[in-house]
């Protein structure tokens, strides 16, 4: 099909001490370190609302995937025979976004510190939402 | 800051008896209808070890939102205070990426059929996941 692709600004960025794909968890609550969210400063705006305390969904874009990739072994584990990405959390996949569940921490101007984000330094930020309470409490 | 946009190809598209945004449910669990992801046919071994019964998540391109939006009234109610779109599950927002959490009902080759997708008929989907078990289960 000759669908025009989609063009994403990144949001913000991530400040982490993690700075390569080896050395990072596979999931932010495993053992991932306190990093920043470094909004867009004209973007502050939309933060308003959000709270220390609060469960945040961030999505990023995971930059240093592969995009070509259908088939992976679960966590990376050759032990663990290859399914199709779609049913894994791996970053490589066609459109290599990343979702992470954090914790706010603090809130200083348009930098946002989280706990439980295992993105790499430099990884673009797309968006942010919340965690959905039940209905009736959205 | 110059940083170039990023380009995401769909892996797929909704079919949806929904067409309108005023008709369509705030969340898929408020009502949507059974829906359809035709996925590109030349993506569907990223299918693999998916089964009828599984939570996934979808991520989809929320293609009639605004974008120059950051601060909006919940759930589109002005009797509730304007948020920042961070705070909020607006689809009106910077990079307009819809998040669902979804039923798989079937498979059909390279369309899945689900329940709780309350996207419009012809909206781009970007990925799927699984929804994450504890730690130990993954």
């Amino acid at each position: 099909m000759d669908e025009p692709s989609i063009a994403l600004l990144p949001i913000g960025w991530v400040e982490s001490p993690l700075t390569h794909r080896d050395s990072a968890p596979k999931q932010g609550d495993e053992g991932a370190p306190e990093a920043w969210i470094a909004l867009r400063p004209e973007l502050v705006e939309g933060l308003a609302g959000i709270e220390p305390g609060d469960e945040v969904i961030v999505l990023t874009w995971l930059d240093r995937a592969r995009r070509d990739v259908l088939r992976v072994h679960p966590r990376g584990d050759l032990a663990r025979p290859e399914e199709g990405v779609f049913n894994t959390r791996s970053p490589d996949r066609p459109n290599p976004i990343g979702l992470h569940v954090v914790t706010i921490l603090a809130i200083d101007g348009h930098r946002v510190q989280v706990r439980d984000l295992e993105a790499l330094h430099g990884t673009p930020v797309l968006d942010l939402k919340p965690v959905l309470g039940p209905p009736g409490q959205r």
